[in-house]
């Protein structure tokens, strides 16, 4: 047994959050010992690659390249495992728990794929999972809604939860650049992973928001339900036209009670500008949360980063010591045990649209694609195309921009079907919804 | 005892909040057992008049002016009392937990004068003091500096923690109203009190920035302290002015670390139009706060009403069902014990300001106000007088607006009691630093 005073922790998992958690412990750990009561002391660390160097101190405990010292050591109640993937992690902290350990992570693709599974072995153990980090980075969003919110039934939440894509598409038009070099310094700045597909293509963001909806609704959301678009086709140009109409350009996740009913989606979204979750740059985060009786509650900060991010495993360290993350999870458990709500058919959603289209520059284009939207009953609220440069041979790409009054998304996806199958369309076009 | 499954509750106070607090306890019987694990039943309800009208039904509680029978009832382990004042609370209180119960509070004013001395009692009793709803209504800000950054040493608080003003001082600008008009609208909107006095004045502000500051920086702020001005002297055209400038007039609380000693005022302050507090607006509150991991987080929603206060109330009722209260009132009291930080003594505080003088319209005034600013060591970056119209016969008056390089508060006011002593000088002047 450890000595009174002294909590001793494992880590798993050295790398970004990894050595964050670390500097975290060694930088403040009077203060987290004030906090806590006991201090917090890391007695186990369990790395891939034993011989790789880390800027941290790790000479006051185990390094080990196994799981299996740190399950034998009776003393460690608490394990932060930072490691990504998610069919390792899943039997890590399976065997974890089993040992009789807490176990924190920041691993949502994990738990959005078997977060009830662990969660029920975590109660049936009388072990906690936290999970702060995994949403949202350094915003504490989940104890907001576990523990903040209790008095409310949660109407709407509304959010960016992507720190990557929003950095591209800020970067875009603050410095007119165009997509793949924006990407290129992102990933030279650490915003963007070597392979950014999940972070631009909206599947990180739709994991995070169907963490956060099945506590906020009580309601599993399988996640091939969540409509769901990245921003890769999105160009410098369109940043520039939803600017002059007075809007900004968001990877919006957005999960929405409607008429008893959820709509969830992950989508670029027009957004106009003065609204503060337009104005949300650079790699933060943002959320904003309707309750029925607190009204709409804004949070803001770093949605990822080291010590962000690890401020928020930290935080969920200090939970497990002082009883208060038993307390939580438990109340937890029982929330996601209320009656599921049905999700919303998409194709009722009804939501004014963006629409561009790289078309030849020739005659009936504009013709034929109204003519589409006209028979599927999308009326066309405005359209601009400007003229190009090299169209006067007729072999000129227009660029055609057309907003539209509400429409349901049904009929959408049916006109886009057929001009899809125009032969003027030129390269990918985009749609977004427009949010009122 | 209460059977099994059964939580009974009592209530001080029926006004905004209590009725509030009897709504949701009401409408959300079934959410809030399903997250607390019983069921929060409302058994006693304490008021003042008996007599009085309420528009919620307590038809299934025992309603008495007296609190008698509810310390009597043992039954009764958590009690909310939401009643304005500070001595009658503060007896009250003691009396509650001496009988053994929790009590949640939102009295802003009674925690600041005597917040010490109640935690102490309630340390001493094993009890808990929840106290979501005494600062910034809705918004979860004790919890975020509690439990969610306690990895965090706190850096910065800089906030907007008073709603009436902030309805005043932004309907105004937007409605080019008088301050006047505006207050008696707030008051008819319920915003403000029938004696605004400690609202516009940044006490209201002033005593929740206290309660925070003693949370986030471990040091007990004396009210006296607190450089604090209010916002009953600034006028339209000094909004307008700002608003030029490219700037919102906000009443800013503010507690900041600087060279390890704590900085603390509540005055209005020039915010870049452009910042996401500059656009808090109406009756919200918003509150950024900078932690050495997380970086900054910012929070924003409705900082007072009816159920956005009780929506605090309601989370901090559950958390004693769940016994988190008690983990997080024990961390608090820890946290509580830190060596406190000097105070940073406000003459050296250097910051660049805003200055409006309403002088007569004659020759050498504005040089009389120059060579004071200048004897002070204070340097101008910008002057603006407008012609007035009435100045033909040297009777009018002349609006001036300077704005100053960084000077330190102590050579302000020294400038400040000389410029008072000009007798060209008519009417209120202001003073207000810009934030950088």
């Amino acid at each position: 047994m450890a000595p009174a005073g002294l909590f001793p922790i494992g880590l798993v998992g050295c790398g970004t959050v990894g050595t964050g958690v670390v500097r975290i412990l060694q930088s403040s750990a009077d203060l987290l010992a004030a906090q806590a009561g006991q201090s917090l002391t890391l007695r186990h660390v369990v790395v891939r690659d034993l011989t790789r160097a880390r800027d941290v101190d790790l000479s006051g405990c185990a390094v080990s390249d196994s799981l299996d010292a740190l399950i034998a050591d009776p003393s460690v109640q608490a394990v932060v495992h930072v490691v990504g993937g998610v069919e390792g992690p899943r039997q890590d902290i399976v065997r974890l728990l089993q040992s009789g350990k807490d176990v924190i992570t920041a691993n949502k693709a994990l738990l959005c794929a078997h977060g009830d599974e662990l969660f029920e072995l975590a109660r049936s153990l009388g072990r906690t999972i936290g999970f702060e980090a995994a949403v949202a980075g350094g915003i504490p969003i989940i104890s907001t809604v576990c523990t903040a919110l209790t008095a409310n039934r949660i109407l709407a939440i509304e959010a960016i939860l992507n720190g990557t894509s929003n950095f591209i598409l800020t970067r875009m038009l603050d410095r007119r650049q165009i997509y793949d070099d924006v990407l290129r310094e992102a990933q030279q700045l650490g915003y963007a992973e070597a392979d950014p597909a999940m972070d631009v293509d909206g599947t990180d963001a739709a994991q995070k928001l169907a963490i956060l909806a099945k506590l906020a609704f009580g309601t599993a959301i399988p996640f091939d339900r969540i409509a769901r678009q990245g921003i890769q086709n999105i160009d410098l140009q369109d940043l520039l036209a939803a600017a002059d109409l007075g809007y900004r350009i968001k990877l919006l996740a957005v999960a929405r009670l409607m008429t008893e009913r959820l709509e969830v989606s992950v989508q670029p979204t027009l957004v106009r500008a003065d609204r503060s979750i337009a104005m949300t740059s650079g790699a933060h985060n943002f959320i904003a949360i309707e309750g029925d009786a607190v009204g709409v509650l804004k949070l803001a900060g770093a949605g990822a980063g080291r010590l962000p991010t690890a401020s928020a495993v930290v935080a969920d360290l200090v939970d497990c010591v002082t009883g208060r993350a038993a307390c939580t999870f438990q109340a937890l458990l029982r929330l996601q045990q209320r009656n599921p709500l049905p999700l919303h058919p998409s194709a009722d959603i009804a939501r004014r649209q963006y629409l561009r289209f790289n078309v030849a520059d020739r005659p009936h284009v504009l013709a034929d694609i109204a003519h589409v939207l006209g028979r599927h009953g999308i009326s066309i609220s405005s359209v601009r195309q400007d003229e190009t440069e090299d169209s006067v041979d007729g072999t000129g790409v227009a660029r055609l921009v057309i907003l539209t009054h509400r429409a349901a998304e049904g009929c959408l996806q049916a006109a886009d079907n057929e001009i899809d199958c125009l032969d003027s369309l030129r390269g990918p076009r985009i749609r977004m919804p427009i949010a009122d």
